[in-house]
């Protein structure tokens, strides 16, 4: 009987060990396949309304214009928070260059234009409550000037950063009056 | 009979010089009242497509979208040269401030966004060939942060600068990709 029970328990301790694992294995496949980052660049956006414009100097270099699509421009011009489901917010990046044409016009130098697209040409945070969960809501996607997606690795360093305004639903630009 | 043709002629040209003096008055008058400059902000601007981005430092030190209506936008991406009636490029002017936010994100001082409405905080150039003969078929506007006109012996200005592009119509910015 000693025996009998014995074995009972390890039966039941081995099958719920093997049970556990495969639930956790599961678990852990999902997550890898989780689309994290967004691989298509999203239809029409070169039509999409102005949320804002910056410039980033240092090594980036560049001038840029915050878009959004339908969506997302009435969430910003509600004050609406989180942004709803189907929101998008792009930006362009085009290289920051002095136009010497202008600067002949004003008589001294200091203007400067949206030049070539850059490296990190095109960003979109795209939102998507269920589908990108894990970070924050937004799926991000970032390409360069012919297309191409970033790498993975690089896009890992998205969410980490935008965490950092997660009052504002992880967006940092705000809308341009 | 002499006498006669005498008054005749002097009367003949009196009315001649009456009839060239009111049609001379008239024509001034007429080139007076032209509508030179617009005094009306375009319904629906801050909903148009983005020409492109650009940034004046040194007095201005501003950050600015040009934009465009749909016969404007529809020009550019088409190439077309002149523009046709009834096109309209407009461009807001945000003062271009430092982002203490985004800097501390990034970990270093590079980034700069819109930041209030500058005092010249709207433009628009109305394509009108007939309207604005005189100015090269566009009509020039310019607007402070409470939409108020700018004063027409400042907007007097801009028609000389932009003769530099006429080539391009009058038109300094070109359409980012």
């Amino acid at each position: 009987m000693k025996r009998t029970t014995f074995l009972l328990v390890m039966v039941v301790t081995l099958a719920c060990v093997a049970g556990f694992t495969a639930i956790i294995s599961r678990q852990a496949a999902a997550q890898e396949a989780a689309p994290i980052f967004v691989k298509k660049i999203p239809d029409g956006y070169r039509d999409w309304k102005v949320v804002s414009v910056a410039h980033e100097a240092g090594d980036l270099n560049d001038i840029r214009a915050v878009l959004g699509n339908d969506i997302a421009i009435k969430a910003y011009r509600d004050g609406k928070l989180p942004f709803p489901e189907g929101a998008i917010v792009g930006r362009i990046a085009w290289s920051h260059v002095a136009s010497e044409e202008n600067n002949k016009t004003f008589g001294r130098e200091q203007s400067f234009v949206a030049g070539s697209p850059t490296d990190a040409y095109l960003q979109f945070m795209v939102k998507d409550s269920k589908k990108y969960a894990a970070t924050g809501g937004w799926g991000y996607s970032s390409f360069d000037k012919d297309g191409k997606p970033t790498d993975e690795a690089a896009m890992k360093n998205c969410f980490p950063c935008h965490q950092a305004i997660k009052d504002r639903d992880f967006i940092f630009t705000k809308y341009a009056p």
